[in-house]
Protein backbone atom coordinates (compact mmCIF):
# COMPACT_ATOMS: atom_id res chain seq x y z
CA UNK A 1 0.00 0.00 0.00
CA UNK A 2 3.19 2.23 -0.25
CA UNK A 3 3.36 3.97 -3.45
CA UNK A 4 5.11 4.93 -5.37
CA UNK A 5 8.08 2.88 -5.70
CA UNK A 6 10.95 2.37 -7.84
CA UNK A 7 11.05 -1.07 -9.95
CA UNK A 8 14.36 -1.62 -9.77
CA UNK A 9 16.35 -5.25 -11.21
CA UNK A 10 19.12 -6.80 -9.41
CA UNK A 11 21.69 -8.31 -11.19
CA UNK A 12 24.01 -10.43 -9.17
CA UNK A 13 26.55 -13.88 -10.19
CA UNK A 14 27.26 -16.73 -8.68
CA UNK A 15 30.50 -18.01 -7.84
CA UNK A 16 30.75 -19.53 -11.07
CA UNK A 17 29.92 -16.43 -13.07
CA UNK A 18 26.32 -16.88 -13.68
CA UNK A 19 24.66 -13.94 -13.81
CA UNK A 20 20.73 -13.04 -13.16
CA UNK A 21 18.31 -10.08 -12.87
CA UNK A 22 15.55 -10.09 -10.46
CA UNK A 23 12.89 -7.17 -10.38
CA UNK A 24 12.31 -5.49 -6.62
CA UNK A 25 9.96 -3.34 -5.76
CA UNK A 26 11.19 -3.13 -2.25
CA UNK A 27 14.11 -1.30 -2.28
CA UNK A 28 15.12 1.97 -1.34
CA UNK A 29 17.91 4.21 -0.05
CA UNK A 30 18.23 4.16 3.65
CA UNK A 31 21.35 6.51 4.60
CA UNK A 32 23.27 8.72 2.96
CA UNK A 33 26.52 8.63 4.77
CA UNK A 34 27.72 5.77 4.21
CA UNK A 35 25.39 5.71 1.47
CA UNK A 36 23.16 2.87 2.03
CA UNK A 37 20.05 1.15 0.50
CA UNK A 38 17.69 -2.21 1.49
CA UNK A 39 16.21 -4.14 -0.70
CA UNK A 40 13.45 -7.15 0.21
CA UNK A 41 13.55 -10.50 -1.27
CA UNK A 42 11.63 -13.61 -0.73
CA UNK A 43 13.71 -16.92 0.45
CA UNK A 44 12.36 -18.47 -2.64
CA UNK A 45 13.11 -16.31 -5.02
CA UNK A 46 16.78 -17.72 -7.39
CA UNK A 47 18.57 -14.84 -6.57
CA UNK A 48 18.39 -14.58 -2.77
CA UNK A 49 20.70 -17.35 -1.84
CA UNK A 50 23.16 -16.25 -4.63
CA UNK A 51 23.07 -12.48 -2.77
CA UNK A 52 23.58 -13.68 0.09
CA UNK A 53 26.22 -16.43 -0.65
CA UNK A 54 28.26 -13.76 -2.25
CA UNK A 55 27.49 -10.52 -0.55
CA UNK A 56 27.42 -8.61 -3.68
CA UNK A 57 24.42 -7.53 -6.16
CA UNK A 58 23.94 -4.16 -8.55
CA UNK A 59 20.65 -2.06 -8.33
CA UNK A 60 19.95 -0.54 -12.06
CA UNK A 61 17.65 1.58 -12.68
CA UNK A 62 14.40 0.54 -15.02
CA UNK A 63 13.08 3.40 -17.76
CA UNK A 64 9.85 3.05 -20.05
CA UNK A 65 12.39 0.90 -22.60
CA UNK A 66 13.25 -1.13 -20.10
CA UNK A 67 9.56 -1.87 -18.21
CA UNK A 68 9.25 -5.17 -20.49
CA UNK A 69 12.81 -6.77 -19.11
CA UNK A 70 11.67 -5.44 -15.76
CA UNK A 71 8.36 -6.99 -15.83
CA UNK A 72 9.91 -10.64 -17.34
CA UNK A 73 12.56 -10.66 -14.69
CA UNK A 74 10.21 -9.90 -12.20
CA UNK A 75 8.05 -12.96 -12.66
CA UNK A 76 10.78 -15.68 -14.48
CA UNK A 77 13.32 -17.17 -12.19
CA UNK A 78 16.69 -17.04 -13.12
CA UNK A 79 16.29 -20.83 -12.53
CA UNK A 80 14.97 -21.45 -16.28
CA UNK A 81 16.23 -18.89 -18.51
CA UNK A 82 19.35 -16.94 -18.86
CA UNK A 83 17.64 -13.76 -18.81
CA UNK A 84 20.47 -11.45 -20.11
CA UNK A 85 20.35 -13.09 -23.21
CA UNK A 86 17.08 -13.70 -23.67
CA UNK A 87 16.17 -10.21 -23.22
CA UNK A 88 19.26 -9.11 -25.45
CA UNK A 89 20.40 -6.56 -22.20
CA UNK A 90 23.77 -5.46 -22.29
CA UNK A 91 26.10 -7.12 -19.59
CA UNK A 92 28.34 -4.30 -18.42
CA UNK A 93 31.40 -5.72 -15.63
CA UNK A 94 31.42 -3.32 -12.58
CA UNK A 95 33.87 -1.75 -11.22
CA UNK A 96 33.74 -3.24 -7.61
CA UNK A 97 31.49 -6.04 -7.15
CA UNK A 98 31.23 -9.58 -9.23
CA UNK A 99 27.78 -8.76 -10.26
CA UNK A 100 27.44 -7.22 -13.91
CA UNK A 101 25.60 -4.04 -14.43
CA UNK A 102 22.88 -3.51 -17.23
CA UNK A 103 24.27 -1.28 -20.10
CA UNK A 104 20.21 -0.01 -21.06
CA UNK A 105 19.89 1.10 -17.38
CA UNK A 106 20.86 4.68 -16.62
CA UNK A 107 22.15 4.57 -13.24
CA UNK A 108 23.66 1.21 -11.76
CA UNK A 109 24.84 1.06 -8.06
CA UNK A 110 27.10 -1.45 -6.86
CA UNK A 111 26.24 -2.84 -3.46
CA UNK A 112 28.06 -4.85 -0.69
CA UNK A 113 25.60 -6.85 1.82
CA UNK A 114 26.46 -5.37 5.22
CA UNK A 115 23.69 -7.47 6.59
CA UNK A 116 20.27 -9.46 6.63
CA UNK A 117 17.16 -9.41 8.58
CA UNK A 118 14.61 -12.01 8.54
CA UNK A 119 11.57 -10.28 8.83
CA UNK A 120 8.87 -13.01 7.63
CA UNK A 121 8.18 -13.87 4.08
CA UNK A 122 10.78 -11.34 3.45
CA UNK A 123 14.94 -10.88 4.07
CA UNK A 124 15.59 -7.59 3.70
CA UNK A 125 19.16 -7.34 2.71
CA UNK A 126 20.83 -4.40 4.00
CA UNK A 127 24.08 -2.37 1.49
CA UNK A 128 26.59 -0.17 0.91
CA UNK A 129 26.62 1.44 -2.02
CA UNK A 130 30.19 1.34 -3.01
CA UNK A 131 30.15 2.75 -6.84
CA UNK A 132 27.58 5.00 -8.96
CA UNK A 133 27.76 4.24 -12.04
CA UNK A 134 25.74 7.18 -14.42
CA UNK A 135 25.13 7.21 -18.11
CA UNK A 136 26.24 10.51 -19.41
CA UNK A 137 23.72 11.41 -20.98
CA UNK A 138 21.60 11.94 -18.61
CA UNK A 139 24.41 14.73 -17.25
CA UNK A 140 23.62 18.53 -18.67
CA UNK A 141 25.76 20.70 -20.70
CA UNK A 142 27.10 21.72 -16.86
CA UNK A 143 27.60 17.98 -15.76
CA UNK A 144 24.46 18.24 -13.58
CA UNK A 145 22.33 14.79 -13.74
CA UNK A 146 19.02 15.41 -15.15
CA UNK A 147 17.13 12.40 -13.61
CA UNK A 148 13.69 13.47 -13.87
CA UNK A 149 14.10 13.59 -17.97
CA UNK A 150 15.29 9.73 -17.98
CA UNK A 151 12.12 8.45 -18.51
CA UNK A 152 11.99 6.50 -15.23
CA UNK A 153 9.51 3.94 -13.94
CA UNK A 154 7.15 3.99 -10.98
CA UNK A 155 5.39 0.98 -9.69
CA UNK A 156 1.66 1.36 -7.84
CA UNK A 157 -0.30 -1.49 -6.78
CA UNK A 158 0.70 -3.63 -9.37
CA UNK A 159 0.86 -1.07 -12.33
CA UNK A 160 3.96 0.44 -14.27
CA UNK A 161 3.04 3.70 -14.63
CA UNK A 162 5.47 6.50 -16.45
CA UNK A 163 6.28 9.79 -14.83
CA UNK A 164 4.16 12.86 -15.71
CA UNK A 165 4.69 16.34 -14.85
CA UNK A 166 7.20 18.70 -12.48
CA UNK A 167 4.97 19.78 -9.44
CA UNK A 168 7.54 21.50 -7.73
CA UNK A 169 11.25 21.01 -6.35
CA UNK A 170 12.66 20.53 -3.45
CA UNK A 171 11.76 23.83 -0.38
CA UNK A 172 9.38 25.66 -2.96
CA UNK A 173 6.86 26.05 -0.55
CA UNK A 174 9.30 28.12 1.34
CA UNK A 175 11.19 29.94 -1.33
CA UNK A 176 9.60 33.84 -1.63
CA UNK A 177 9.03 33.46 -5.19
CA UNK A 178 6.41 31.05 -5.32
CA UNK A 179 5.48 29.71 -1.89
CA UNK A 180 2.62 32.48 -0.73
CA UNK A 181 0.42 31.68 -3.67
CA UNK A 182 0.95 28.03 -3.66
CA UNK A 183 0.16 27.80 0.08
CA UNK A 184 -3.68 29.41 -0.62
CA UNK A 185 -4.08 26.59 -2.90
CA UNK A 186 -3.05 23.78 -0.98
CA UNK A 187 -5.01 25.29 1.58
CA UNK A 188 -8.32 25.76 -0.38
CA UNK A 189 -7.84 22.26 -1.46
CA UNK A 190 -7.41 21.48 2.31
CA UNK A 191 -10.42 22.79 2.95
CA UNK A 192 -12.32 21.15 0.31
CA UNK A 193 -10.94 18.17 1.03
CA UNK A 194 -12.35 17.88 5.18
CA UNK A 195 -15.47 19.33 4.52
CA UNK A 196 -16.31 16.17 2.57
CA UNK A 197 -14.73 13.87 5.08
CA UNK A 198 -15.46 13.65 8.90
CA UNK A 199 -12.75 11.91 11.62
CA UNK A 200 -13.92 8.39 12.12
CA UNK A 201 -12.06 5.27 13.86
CA UNK A 202 -11.93 1.82 13.67
CA UNK A 203 -11.14 -0.86 11.07
CA UNK A 204 -10.77 -0.15 7.67
CA UNK A 205 -14.08 -1.54 6.67
CA UNK A 206 -15.80 0.78 8.71
CA UNK A 207 -14.19 3.46 8.24
CA UNK A 208 -14.75 2.78 4.51
CA UNK A 209 -18.55 2.46 5.11
CA UNK A 210 -18.75 5.84 6.87
CA UNK A 211 -17.24 7.54 4.86
CA UNK A 212 -19.55 6.00 1.85
CA UNK A 213 -22.03 7.17 3.57
CA UNK A 214 -20.79 10.38 3.97
CA UNK A 215 -20.27 10.73 0.18
CA UNK A 216 -23.65 9.77 -0.40
CA UNK A 217 -25.90 11.79 1.43
CA UNK B 1 20.06 7.60 -6.87
CA UNK B 2 17.79 5.35 -5.87
CA UNK B 3 14.76 6.46 -7.99
CA UNK B 4 11.22 7.24 -7.97
CA UNK B 5 11.09 6.90 -4.44
CA UNK B 6 7.14 8.30 -2.73
CA UNK B 7 7.39 11.55 -0.45
CA UNK B 8 5.05 10.35 2.19
CA UNK B 9 4.06 12.62 5.22
CA UNK B 10 4.85 10.90 8.22
CA UNK B 11 2.30 11.90 11.13
CA UNK B 12 3.35 11.37 15.20
CA UNK B 13 2.16 12.49 18.13
CA UNK B 14 4.29 12.93 21.65
CA UNK B 15 3.06 11.84 25.40
CA UNK B 16 0.81 14.97 25.82
CA UNK B 17 -0.54 14.80 22.13
CA UNK B 18 1.36 17.55 20.52
CA UNK B 19 1.38 16.32 17.31
CA UNK B 20 3.77 16.88 13.80
CA UNK B 21 4.51 16.35 10.40
CA UNK B 22 7.63 15.12 8.64
CA UNK B 23 7.78 14.38 4.94
CA UNK B 24 10.32 11.13 4.76
CA UNK B 25 12.00 10.11 1.32
CA UNK B 26 13.83 7.42 2.49
CA UNK B 27 10.19 4.85 3.19
CA UNK B 28 9.28 1.71 1.57
CA UNK B 29 7.44 -1.55 2.27
CA UNK B 30 9.74 -4.36 3.68
CA UNK B 31 7.83 -7.61 4.14
CA UNK B 32 4.35 -8.92 3.12
CA UNK B 33 3.53 -11.45 5.85
CA UNK B 34 3.78 -9.57 8.41
CA UNK B 35 3.40 -6.69 6.38
CA UNK B 36 6.47 -4.37 7.33
CA UNK B 37 7.57 -1.06 6.35
CA UNK B 38 10.29 1.21 6.82
CA UNK B 39 11.33 4.67 7.31
CA UNK B 40 14.97 5.89 7.52
CA UNK B 41 15.00 9.16 9.63
CA UNK B 42 18.03 11.43 10.96
CA UNK B 43 17.90 11.39 14.44
CA UNK B 44 18.17 15.67 14.51
CA UNK B 45 14.47 15.99 13.03
CA UNK B 46 12.36 16.90 15.73
CA UNK B 47 10.08 13.61 14.96
CA UNK B 48 13.26 11.55 15.40
CA UNK B 49 12.89 11.41 19.18
CA UNK B 50 8.93 11.76 19.55
CA UNK B 51 8.57 8.13 17.34
CA UNK B 52 11.71 6.51 18.87
CA UNK B 53 9.93 7.24 22.53
CA UNK B 54 6.42 6.56 21.81
CA UNK B 55 6.96 3.91 19.07
CA UNK B 56 4.02 4.68 16.46
CA UNK B 57 3.80 7.15 13.84
CA UNK B 58 1.08 7.03 10.64
CA UNK B 59 2.42 6.87 6.73
CA UNK B 60 0.23 9.28 4.89
CA UNK B 61 0.53 8.76 0.87
CA UNK B 62 0.85 12.47 -0.89
CA UNK B 63 -1.57 13.38 -4.10
CA UNK B 64 -0.54 16.11 -6.05
CA UNK B 65 -3.22 18.57 -4.12
CA UNK B 66 -0.57 17.63 -1.06
CA UNK B 67 2.97 18.12 -2.46
CA UNK B 68 2.91 21.65 -1.29
CA UNK B 69 2.18 20.20 1.81
CA UNK B 70 4.48 17.41 1.85
CA UNK B 71 7.21 19.84 0.92
CA UNK B 72 6.68 22.02 4.03
CA UNK B 73 6.32 19.23 6.32
CA UNK B 74 10.04 18.14 4.89
CA UNK B 75 11.47 21.54 5.03
CA UNK B 76 10.22 23.18 8.20
CA UNK B 77 10.75 21.62 11.96
CA UNK B 78 7.76 20.70 14.38
CA UNK B 79 9.97 22.73 16.98
CA UNK B 80 8.50 25.79 14.93
CA UNK B 81 5.44 25.56 13.89
CA UNK B 82 2.13 23.02 14.30
CA UNK B 83 1.77 21.57 10.85
CA UNK B 84 -1.61 20.64 10.95
CA UNK B 85 -2.69 24.47 11.89
CA UNK B 86 -0.39 26.19 9.43
CA UNK B 87 -1.55 23.47 6.42
CA UNK B 88 -5.11 23.39 7.46
CA UNK B 89 -5.14 19.66 7.22
CA UNK B 90 -7.52 17.71 8.93
CA UNK B 91 -6.39 15.47 12.15
CA UNK B 92 -8.05 12.16 12.04
CA UNK B 93 -7.77 9.94 15.19
CA UNK B 94 -5.87 6.57 14.17
CA UNK B 95 -7.66 3.69 14.89
CA UNK B 96 -4.72 1.49 16.49
CA UNK B 97 -2.34 4.43 17.60
CA UNK B 98 -2.16 7.24 19.21
CA UNK B 99 -0.34 9.55 16.29
CA UNK B 100 -3.02 11.30 14.13
CA UNK B 101 -3.62 10.46 10.32
CA UNK B 102 -3.88 12.73 7.68
CA UNK B 103 -7.68 13.06 6.37
CA UNK B 104 -6.40 14.33 2.81
CA UNK B 105 -4.49 11.61 2.33
CA UNK B 106 -5.55 8.57 0.09
CA UNK B 107 -3.81 5.37 2.13
CA UNK B 108 -2.48 6.06 5.79
CA UNK B 109 -0.54 3.37 7.16
CA UNK B 110 -0.58 2.86 10.99
CA UNK B 111 2.47 1.64 12.31
CA UNK B 112 4.27 0.12 15.34
CA UNK B 113 8.42 0.20 15.55
CA UNK B 114 9.81 -3.12 15.70
CA UNK B 115 13.43 -1.94 15.74
CA UNK B 116 15.69 0.49 15.03
CA UNK B 117 18.95 0.15 13.23
CA UNK B 118 21.61 2.82 13.86
CA UNK B 119 23.41 3.24 10.36
CA UNK B 120 25.24 6.62 10.56
CA UNK B 121 23.41 9.58 9.37
CA UNK B 122 20.04 8.18 9.29
CA UNK B 123 18.57 5.83 11.92
CA UNK B 124 16.29 2.80 10.34
CA UNK B 125 12.72 2.60 11.97
CA UNK B 126 11.42 -0.96 11.41
CA UNK B 127 7.90 -1.46 11.76
CA UNK B 128 4.47 -3.47 11.57
CA UNK B 129 1.41 -1.93 9.77
CA UNK B 130 -0.99 -2.36 11.86
CA UNK B 131 -4.00 -0.88 10.65
CA UNK B 132 -4.56 0.79 6.44
CA UNK B 133 -7.25 3.52 6.21
CA UNK B 134 -8.41 4.04 2.60
CA UNK B 135 -10.63 6.58 1.45
CA UNK B 136 -13.65 5.06 -0.66
CA UNK B 137 -13.13 7.53 -3.62
CA UNK B 138 -10.24 5.06 -4.44
CA UNK B 139 -12.60 2.11 -4.83
CA UNK B 140 -14.21 1.41 -7.98
CA UNK B 141 -17.87 -0.16 -7.80
CA UNK B 142 -16.46 -3.59 -7.57
CA UNK B 143 -14.80 -2.52 -4.47
CA UNK B 144 -11.08 -3.06 -5.75
CA UNK B 145 -8.96 -0.48 -4.95
CA UNK B 146 -7.50 1.82 -7.83
CA UNK B 147 -5.00 3.54 -6.46
CA UNK B 148 -3.30 4.42 -9.85
CA UNK B 149 -5.69 7.11 -10.36
CA UNK B 150 -5.18 8.79 -7.07
CA UNK B 151 -2.70 11.57 -8.32
CA UNK B 152 0.09 9.75 -5.68
CA UNK B 153 3.32 11.90 -6.35
CA UNK B 154 6.57 10.45 -7.30
CA UNK B 155 10.06 12.16 -5.66
CA UNK B 156 13.11 12.02 -8.15
CA UNK B 157 16.21 13.66 -7.42
CA UNK B 158 14.54 17.40 -5.68
CA UNK B 159 11.97 17.19 -7.79
CA UNK B 160 8.14 15.90 -7.07
CA UNK B 161 6.77 14.14 -10.51
CA UNK B 162 2.72 13.53 -11.18
CA UNK B 163 2.71 9.83 -12.47
CA UNK B 164 1.96 9.54 -16.11
CA UNK B 165 0.58 6.95 -18.16
CA UNK B 166 -0.15 2.80 -17.74
CA UNK B 167 2.48 1.23 -19.24
CA UNK B 168 1.70 -2.03 -18.10
CA UNK B 169 0.46 -3.78 -15.65
CA UNK B 170 2.65 -6.77 -13.24
CA UNK B 171 2.86 -9.98 -15.51
CA UNK B 172 2.47 -8.38 -18.96
CA UNK B 173 5.61 -9.64 -20.51
CA UNK B 174 4.77 -12.70 -20.05
CA UNK B 175 0.39 -13.18 -21.04
CA UNK B 176 -0.32 -14.50 -24.34
CA UNK B 177 -1.86 -11.69 -25.10
CA UNK B 178 0.59 -8.89 -25.55
CA UNK B 179 4.08 -10.21 -24.40
CA UNK B 180 5.44 -11.53 -27.80
CA UNK B 181 4.81 -8.14 -29.52
CA UNK B 182 6.35 -5.99 -26.78
CA UNK B 183 9.10 -8.07 -26.34
CA UNK B 184 10.09 -7.85 -30.34
CA UNK B 185 9.81 -3.70 -29.39
CA UNK B 186 12.33 -3.83 -26.24
CA UNK B 187 15.09 -6.17 -27.75
CA UNK B 188 14.71 -3.62 -30.47
CA UNK B 189 15.19 -1.14 -28.32
CA UNK B 190 17.63 -2.96 -26.24
CA UNK B 191 19.54 -3.64 -29.19
CA UNK B 192 19.69 -0.14 -30.48
CA UNK B 193 20.79 0.79 -26.79
CA UNK B 194 23.47 -1.53 -26.80
CA UNK B 195 24.93 -0.29 -29.64
CA UNK B 196 25.38 3.15 -28.69
CA UNK B 197 27.97 1.78 -25.80
CA UNK B 198 30.91 -0.15 -24.70
CA UNK B 199 31.24 -2.38 -21.28
CA UNK B 200 33.92 -0.15 -19.20
CA UNK B 201 34.93 -0.43 -16.03
CA UNK B 202 36.66 1.77 -13.28
CA UNK B 203 35.33 5.17 -11.59
CA UNK B 204 32.18 6.72 -12.64
CA UNK B 205 34.15 9.45 -13.99
CA UNK B 206 35.77 7.67 -16.03
CA UNK B 207 32.99 5.89 -17.65
CA UNK B 208 30.65 8.68 -18.27
CA UNK B 209 34.39 10.23 -20.41
CA UNK B 210 34.27 6.68 -22.05
CA UNK B 211 30.52 6.84 -23.14
CA UNK B 212 30.82 10.62 -23.72
CA UNK B 213 33.79 9.67 -25.89
CA UNK B 214 31.82 7.02 -28.16
CA UNK B 215 28.95 9.60 -28.21
CA UNK B 216 30.93 12.16 -30.01
CA UNK B 217 32.60 10.03 -32.34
Amino acid sequence: MLYPVPAVMISCADEEGRSNIMTAAWAGTICSDPVMVSVSIRPERYSHDVIARTGEFVINLTTEDLTYAADFCGVRSGRDVDKFEYLQLTKLPSAKVKAPSIGESPVCLECLVTGIEHLGTHDLFLARVVQVSVDEKYLDEKGRFVLEDAGLVAYVHGSYLSLGEKLGTFGFSVRKKDGGNRRRAAVRSAESAAGRKKPSSGRAADRKDTRRKKNSK
